[in-house]
């Protein structure tokens, strides 16, 4: 959660090639159908390198690319990402090994880098083979554009059923400096056409090794995209590329100390508005739902306990139906190991208090009024001691339903 | 699951009252509106008495009648049970147990049994004090009833947002005596309107101790109301009584032999039915969907693994689409601890094969119709070992987004 000393988010995100030290390509190669953002290859480039972390799914179902991309994010340094939506390359065998591979190749071919200084990563339908001369194709022509005016859309080139394009950014001044932290993503649920995929891709022109980027870049996915549930679902392509170019001449050499501090929270704040920019863009959902647990016996009890609530499709039925159910809600976290006491617990939902150690008499019109919102929260205090956490959701619709079951394979 | 051996199902199951030693009685109090059965209030009578085990749910939340019944059943001798449906007394605090209490009280002295000998449950709505002035005039009428003609429909007047009445049962020679084991349900998701529960209540007129039937209801339990799941929601007030009135005169001493087994068997064949017709009558359901897990490492990675499928969304949408889709599947398990390598891994929907090792070709249309059935099965075998589970759950539809979020507290 973004304390009151995070720094400032820039309002609605800035474009990757805004950030010094990167230049953004795309392309239609009509993997998707058109119309769905009419991009569907996507090259983040890097020209003078970067050095970079990465964070991957921990599905034993883990996709081609993520597992081509692992390799190359071990050692650190990056010129390239090489992504394309439509198709997830995920159930592929060894066909889709060869084919991750490829696009590794044609990317570093069209951009003259080393292959192995490129990410690659896929979203989309899975168990499908990539039609790989469309991808070929596409990549040449973003490449084209990443070389040349670099200004290609990437947060466009990513999305599969999203709805809105998704971005993050925030500026903060570090020794006299301004250093810039922007990101972007995509994913609304686990699907399109049979899941979907969390891709974020994050970019900095700040300056620092490989290592430090891995210790900001963990603890900001636990607390952004770890903590983020639309269905429960953990996809095959998730991924979090975080790409540092060095061009702001600020240098961090540590992982410890107040510029660090800086930075990392920088990078949380980022991470944590995409997290809810991907919950408020859920499938079929109608709000962002955050889910606030406080006084819990532990941090990881408090964790337990909000995920169990934002998890719970009671829960998220009800707030589609703008009821303020502090009995799904207490129930949710009755369920799980995180201790909890009755007598003691306390319960708001959109901001109204409906359980203080007992039922509280609410007004429901009043009540429903304000679960009506696009964004409200669930405040939980266990009144039990000092863990806190918080997830991010969003309601479960008729749409969810609709979207889900109507696409067959 | 089920073998060839098991005992067999008597078509439609049995009323509780046709099981010698046990008479039933119901009214209608208005707890509920009129028109939902007519019923809620009933007494499960055995004038005899009856020896008595029974299986709580293990939410932190536990109802009032829970917190009172687990005394009653630690002491294993039972000569009724009063239940009522509309109102689940469950975080309702002292006044709860005290209004617990005087449901057993006053089912005492409509009985003349000792209040100690009296198991009491409750189901519906939450959060609400009991209207006891309603019940109490209730529990005088039922208990007129199961002392008089002792025929009441007792599986009717447990229901709450249940559309159809569900038992089980069966008979099966011991020693050349006919022993019958019968059961009744009620559940169709966490409902009504703030949740629902899993009430069962099964009756058997053999001859054992508590200890005998606590052995055998516990694994009968694991087996079948543990392996349910319409929306991964444990309630407040699950609970499951079983009794043991004597009156076939066969004897079981111990928790061991063939008779004990045979015994076990027909109980885990009545409880696994009524769970089936639980997830069939689950909240806007339109199919029971059976999971079954092969070939797991662990019989504990089978149970995770057939949770994870039958609790998933994209899974149970998906059958709710009549869509075959292996990736949601093989996905959800991936997500889980349960060990499961995509290169050996084999999945039939509907009993269409549709990935073994790989996506196979599949006709669409033709699998469509095996799912369009109002019994499926998913059937995985993930070839690692020898560890096998099933799990029973519904599709996810609509109407279950629909009768969640219309309920207003």
């Amino acid at each position: 959660m973004a304390s009151k000393s995070s720094p400032k988010l820039i309002s609605g995100g800035l474009p990757l090639h805004e950030v010094p030290g990167f230049r953004c390509g795309t392309a239609y190669a009509g993997i998707q159908k058109p119309g769905r953002g009419q991009r569907d290859v996507g090259v983040l480039y890097a020209p003078d390198g970067a050095s970079a972390a990465a964070v991957f799914t921990r599905n034993q179902a883990a996709a081609a690319p993520v597992i081509i991309s692992r390799k190359v994010a071990a050692r650190g340094l990056v010129s390239a990402v090489v992504v394309n939506a439509g198709n997830a390359n995920a159930c592929t065998g060894k066909r889709g090994l060869q084919d991750a591979r490829t696009m590794m190749e044609v990317a570093s071919a069209a951009l003259g880098v080393p292959a192995t200084e490129i990410l690659v990563a896929s979203t989309g339908v899975i168990g499908r083979p990539l039609p790989m001369e469309k991808i070929r194709a596409g990549i040449w022509d973003a490449a084209l554009e990443a070389t040349g005016s670099g200004k290609g859309r990437l947060e466009r080139a990513i999305l599969t059923t999203d709805l809105v394009e998704k971005r993050a950014a925030c500026r903060f001044a570090l020794g006299g400096r301004k250093v810039t932290v922007a990101g972007i993503t995509k994913g609304s649920g686990m699907i399109a056409p049979n899941m979907a995929t969390t891709l974020s891709f994050i970019v900095t022109d700040l300056d620092a090794p490989a290592a430090v980027l891995r210790k900001a870049l963990r603890p900001a996915c636990e607390e952004s995209f770890n903590c983020l549930t639309v269905d429960g679902e953990a996809s095959t392509n998730d991924c979090a590329f975080l790409l540092a170019s060095g061009h702001s001449g600020k240098r961090i050499a540590r992982a410890s100390g107040p510029s660090f501090d800086r930075f990392r929270k920088a990078l949380t704040t980022v991470c944590v508005e995409l997290a809810r920019r991907i919950a408020r863009d859920g499938e079929g959902a109608t709000k962002l739902v955050t889910v606030n647990v406080a006084g819990a016996r532990s941090a990881r009890d408090a964790r337990t306990a909000a995920r169990a609530v934002a998890e719970s499709l009671l829960v998220k039925t009800a707030m589609f139906g703008c009821d303020p159910n502090w009995g799904r809600i207490l129930s949710a976290i009755g369920q799980t190991e995180a201790k909890m006491d009755l007598a003691r617990a306390r319960v708001s939902a959109g901001g109204v208090p409906v359980y203080d150690r007992r039922p509280l008499r609410i007004d429901a019109r009043s009540a429903a009024r304000k679960l009506k919102r696009r964004e409200v929260s669930i405040d939980v205090d266990l009144r039990l001691g000092k863990g806190r956490a918080t997830v991010y959701t969003c309601d479960l619709s008729y749409d969810y339903v609709k979207i889900n079951a109507e696409y067959h394979t």
